[in-house]
């Protein structure tokens, strides 16, 4: 077999940890250079295909390329680009044909969440059908932690972490401070789908941490009245309560808590944020003095404070695809498969892109404690690895060193411009 | 001289750094058993010694004593209790000499700002009146770093690297997805009356990231149009920004930009934090597309990063303060020096409580640039030594191990209860 370059590309939101894996599958390709050529990123993302807007990766030092296991966000530039169904828009799965073509790329590594793993799959079945053979493996990645198959994904341990303890730090700070102010302090959270995000925040309390905390997670509908006696039952036992609400909290019409219809002076519709609405009502029901936060891309990129199970596995991921399509494997996306709980424990496995696409993995209901304010003892065991160890980045003079590529453009060779 | 006991509080808001003073105060007194009999932390703060609701620290263990150095908040409980002049309600203060004299306390240790240092300051004018020998001593404390004489205030530091580091963090984030997302990221930072946090938002660039920033300080006036043309012309070249808001931002009239009049849709006004409403504007004006974070409590409390100056100058004062006590030193605080910005070197110095209470520090203007949205080099040498080095706390099973002190009652002297 010809010796193939390869083209990966991050897709969606970005994590702290996604360059981790972009990492293990840049050195692992460096690692069979008889076998992979060169390895071209898309410049934000899939876009960077569809426009052959491709960065050679070979111009970063080996340097550069490991920095990547510590920097947060996407290196090489992500998108929210989402193809067309193939019956709707085949012709940007040809473009992409016609580009991997051009630059004789033979492997296509696909870093991202459910829509990108579909987008694997259609690019995987394509290039049988166009005859050019490609080998197409998807990567898992998301904050949200809603795919299928894997039992986690990476990026989520690591915002799990960083909530589990800004929860807990946060929460020592109002307990000390409760006696004459704050009461009540809400954080908001990402997961508008998914509860898993806001689940971390149950972490912050365990055995030796006996902190009040209500969570308001999406798969419960908002109600009111149950959530404001939980709130006021914990005031009234400790002084003070914490609460984490999911940002995709509605109520049981389908209306986000966020979305409460608050209105600017002009009177225009405002996007609020699930937290203040909450700290709106406990201060209008329960007269407690509040704070809020909404943590937002703080969460997602906190790199300083991530998993070292999330890097490793992230890493792992990324390496695993090369290995995979290094065996000749087409339309697949390497797994994390968990094998003990305690220890926390877990393996490479690999799942069929078919069986991925388009299927999002809800929390289990048996996660969530029965009045749907807490997590239950099987979300912990479930939770407990994922947040495990730290791995932090190299500092100078007191901040984190991020790496910043070159991203050096390669040459085009298409004639033309392709529009988006 | 007989032995005396000692008391030590803790007062307004809490810091991440705060219980290493504590730490530094009590671990100082046991090597002077000589002459410092027990520690007296007061319960939920000075409200502990005006009800006499004394916490008998002898009963910690040296391992649940030092451990006070790696955890955030107020480990006895703070509050926000503002003593009345001496005039107007010279009651309370008569109460703390009789407590403390019910309980044979001869030293006054109070861990805060501005307010406390000047309670400290009438304490020790009160005791000597009042013949009752006590020596009040002040350990500073603010995340607001506005303490007049001492170089920087403990707490400020490790605040100040949170906010460099998660703006770091998010621009990272922003810059890898702006193509086809978020253009625009605005985060609110502490700081109601001087920008000292806010400043720390633009410690995120540096001469290896160049990172685009606006910062919105309470020293600069609000000006929209400025505002929006800035960020404009940021996104024109560098594809995205980010926008530092300080919670004190406000307009020419005083009207702070947090209090912009939103309401919710039952038409109460609602307070809305400042960096939805600068969200709003840039939606607004610009249409660039947005997302926004408030730190809040997550800011002050984040022990998991704090800066190991910080943490050290923390303990230092809070040792400071007993050895003073020590060589007889009555009415001072005990005060970081600045030696040298390059390398940072720092020593201790004291400063006397008339000079420190009730003074404010602000920013000066030169740390700020002529435009009012960045900071100088001058501003940089300053802020640059403060969130040096890293100080992680112990982790088990992923998370932080913050301690909770017994915090076991001394028993009550005094007669009657004292109405607050």
């Amino acid at each position: 077999m010809a010796k193939m370059n390869a083209f990966y590309a991050q897709s969606g939101g970005v994590t702290a940890v996604i360059n981790a894996s972009a990492c293990g599958v840049i050195e692992t390709a460096r690692k069979h250079k008889d076998k992979i050529g060169k390895v071209y990123a898309g410049r934000n993302g899939i876009i960077g295909a569809l426009t052959e807007d491709l960065i050679d990766t070979s111009k970063e030092s080996a340097k550069a390329i490991a920095a990547l296991r510590h920097t947060p966000s996407g290196a090489f530039g992500s998108c929210r680009y989402k193809l067309k169904s193939l019956e709707q828009n085949k012709r940007e799965y040809a473009r992409l044909i016609e580009v991997f073509k051009a630059h004789n790329i033979g492997y296509f590594f696909y870093n991202g969440g459910g829509d990108s793993a579909d987008t694997c799959w259609k690019v995987s079945q394509l290039s049988e059908a166009m005859d050019y053979p490609l080998q197409a493996i998807h990567v898992p990645k998301t904050v949200d932690n809603d795919l299928p198959i894997t039992d986690c994904c990476p990026g989520f341990g690591s915002v799990a972490k960083y909530i589990a303890i800004s929860t807990r730090e946060a929460s020592f700070d109002v307990a000390s401070m409760c006696k004459t102010s704050t009461k009540v302090f809400v954080v908001e959270v990402m997961g508008r789908h998914a509860g898993w995000i806001a689940a971390a925040g149950g972490m912050a309390a365990d055995n030796e941490n006996n902190i009040p905390i209500v969570i308001l997670f999406p798969e419960v509908e908002f109600n009111q009245d149950k959530f404001l006696a939980n709130v006021k039952q914990k005031v009234e036992k400790f002084g003070y309560c914490t609460v984490v609400v999911s940002e995709g909290t509605h109520y049981p019409d389908g209306k986000f808590l966020a979305e409460a219809g608050t209105r600017d002076s002009f009177g225009h519709a405002q996007l609020g944020g699930a937290a203040p609405v909450v700290a709106g009502m406990i201060k209008d029901k329960l007269g407690y003095k509040y704070h809020w936060a909404v943590a937002d891309y703080l969460q997602r990129a906190a790199r300083h404070i991530a998993s070292k199970t999330d890097v490793d596995q992230a890493y792992a991921l990324g390496k695993a695809a090369v290995e995979l399509a290094l065996k000749g494997k087409n339309s697949v996306m390497p797994t994390i498969v968990r094998v003990s709980d305690k220890p926390y424990k877990w393996k490479l496995g690999v799942a069929e892109l078919k069986d991925v696409a388009n299927k999002e993995k809800m929390m289990p209901r048996n996660f969530i404690t029965a009045d749907g304010f807490g997590i239950t003892t099987k979300c912990r065991a479930y939770l407990s690895g994922l947040i495990k160890g730290e791995d932090y980045p190299p500092y100078k003079d007191g901040m984190p060193c991020y790496v910043r590529l070159k991203n050096t453009a390669v040459a085009k060779k298409l004639k033309g411009v392709f529009k988006l």
